[in-house]
């Protein structure tokens, strides 16, 4: 084992999640434990921004209970961005810069928590250190609620965006229940850009026939508004009612999305929104029938509150298992989660290299669905299943509302002039 | 003590809450330990519609266990509607209608846990009876999300919308906390038509300067487009980003919602919506900020996950409060809450009439928000802060969701010909 001595920089990136500070929490406890080797520890601000610009904190000055308590805590406590990094020609001042900024911390170390954009941004810094000569070791962790990222069996994040949806989703299915005469359809909205893992848990909720989600529609299959008209239109005949999820990112056989209103993010990404919305109008103006919508929004992907032990307890392992193999002198690699068995079920962390990550998609399979495409199967069951299981135990203050981490952010002096290029 | 021998009826109204069925349970349980006195207990499927269309089944064929459950099941188990009955007069078919169902069936309690438009059906159905000498005990019990019932302390339902809200506050808060270099403003949207009490829960969430919300906007005072952007511009500017809570029902100066998508229910309440959009949009449209909209829409109802047993044990002191009463005689009167203390906080079943509850709207009061208008104070602290506390323990299956109960529904054989008015 080659012992690299120096400092580490951890950082977090992309759309938060309700256990992204449990992989932290386990890159920070893993951190300390080991300060023969890593002498300071430091969180970025706003993610690799937070580099670019030497917006440092010392994690080290942060009380172990605020460290403990991160495993409690949604969103991303030492901050993130959506700050995506080009080839490494064109926005090469920014690599370069990061590798100035590591050099004059002594940063032997970087832990990137994020999803595919992040692990090319983390790839492109460990092959520009290699071809300098820099000792660096690269480690990314896979995060996000979408569940898109491939060479894992699952991403951390998603077993709580999934509890959450699938308990929402059964719970105001009670409500459409009760209000059939009055408010017969109801049409929830849930994030997924490309892919329908996010919709196809809420399947989950529906243990017996009637139960909502009635139907899901995903963008892995193209949208018809025709057929979407039909079936809701055969289902109120069956059931006097109707519960649909539908992905925010559901598109036509031409790959359009249905809703106008899309704008672009910094990554190229349409920005959607507004889908369950614009169905329920034509729900409504076609079918004649009343109906609502839901669109939790951000409140699906930070939910603690009911988010899965599960989910936060391989999150935590994924950012433990990062620090580890960093030590023994791996790097280019994601800490990912493999799966040795649905029943009981068994996934433990792993390593992929960083490039494969970071350049595929891994969408829902086509028998995870049912041959109409609008309800989950027992393939989709048996794969999601376990990851839904067990409660964050949140701590809860006197006044009854949850208790979450906040750090001090101890600045760390910055030893370099301010970045000059444009970010 | 008069005792009067017959059958009941429990019925549910309106829209759902967390812990409607709390306050049936508390119905049941109690109308079953005294089977000397109630013989049978009914429970009327959509509310008081299902009374109209002789539509019962027996509360006294559930399980214990199904019934005990109901206190962490959320929405109208029972089943809801919103079927307003207007005038005794105009609608003097339907009235005539409710005793003879009563009469056919020996129903000689009525217990109808509702809002203002309930009990005021409720007052009726009990004025008639009386006019006619037939012996009916009519005791409503209070229910609303909306906390907007005059009479009562507040309202069963209102603690379990305002913990979930204020929760959801402070995790989506850390989110726009996270993304503020790229997703600066977020839009929260809660229920209330009229009144800004679900909103206003949301300033809970806000345990110290600069968190979420930093801003709320309740229908008691007129919204202004240009009060309001310059409000997120002067936050953004200090933060760095801003969060905003929104009542669905705020109106401008002259009186008009702000969105013109209203459209008009049953009871001639408008059906609103997507005022968080159409913020977010302005936000976007005249700061040049990017906004995104988060709409709980019937999740917050219905939230039983992480309920205020404060809340759930109260609405169950409410409905078995209602049954105590009306067996010693009561009835034309409502089962509310009495504050005795705010600390330590003590509150009280207690009864006021139902004509009282039926035509009164309990706004907002202005001491309850600052100067501005978009903070809450101390005196809504003190006020509210006691009804959010404890968690209902619910039930968790094997898959890691929560389990509800679901009523056999017995039917009640039918004694009288189908109704042929319109409903």
């Amino acid at each position: 084992m080659s012992k690299l001595a120096g400092n580490a920089v951890v950082a977090q990136s992309g759309g938060p999640t309700a256990v992204i500070n449990s992989s932290a929490c386990g890159v920070i406890e893993e951190a300390l434990q080991n300060k023969d080797v890593i002498g300071n520890l430091y969180g970025a601000n706003n993610g690799i921004l937070g580099i670019v610009q030497e917006d440092l904190f010392d994690l080290g000055a942060e009380s172990y209970d605020t460290i403990a308590n991160l495993r409690c805590t949604p969103s991303a406590a030492i901050g993130s961005c959506r700050y995506k990094l080009g080839d490494l020609e064109k926005d090469r001042e920014k690599y370069d810069r990061l590798l100035h900024v590591f050099e004059a911390h002594n940063i032997r170390y970087f832990f990137y928590i994020g999803g595919n954009d992040s692990m090319d941004t983390a790839d492109k810094v460990n092959r520009l250190a290699q071809q300098k000569g820099y000792d660096l070791r690269v480690l990314g962790i896979a995060k996000t609620i979408d569940n898109d990222l491939v060479a894992t069996d699952h991403c951390p994040g998603y077993g709580s965006v999934a509890k959450f949806m699938a308990t929402c989703v059964m719970e105001a299915g009670r409500d459409t229940e009760a209000m059939y005469t009055f408010d017969p359809v109801t049409i929830m909205e849930a994030m997924g850009r490309n892919t329908g893992w996010i919709a196809a848990s809420a399947g989950l909720a529906r243990r017996h026939e009637g139960e909502a989600p009635n139907l899901i529609y995903v963008p892995e299959i193209p949208f018809s508004e025709e057929q979407f008209l039909n079936d809701v239109r055969d289902v109120h005949r069956r059931l006097g009612r109707c519960f649909v999820v539908v992905s925010e990112g559901v598109k036509n056989a031409k790959g359009e999305y249905i809703t106008a209103q899309a704008s672009v993010d910094a990554f190229g990404h349409r920005q959607l929104g507004g889908v369950a919305d614009y169905l329920r109008q034509l729900v409504t103006r076609e079918l004649g029938l009343k109906a609502r919508y839901n669109q939790l929004g951000t409140c699906q992907r930070n939910a603690i509150h009911f988010a899965s032990r599960t989910d936060s307890d391989e999150a935590y392992r994924c950012g433990q298992e990062a620090v580890r193999r960093a030590l023994s002198g791996a790097t280019g690699m994601v800490a990912i989660l493999t799966r040795k068995s649905d029943d009981p079920y068994e996934c433990v962390p792993d390593l992929a290299p960083l490039a494969t990550v970071a350049n595929g998609v891994k969408y829902l399979p086509r028998d995870f669905l049912d041959t109409a495409g609008t309800n989950i199967t027992d393939a989709m069951r048996a794969y999601a299943g376990p990851l839904l299981l067990g409660e964050v135990p949140i701590r809860v203050g006197s006044d009854g509302l949850p208790v979450f981490s906040r750090f001090a952010r101890k600045p760390v002096a910055r030893k370099l002039s301010p970045f000059v290029g444009k970010t």
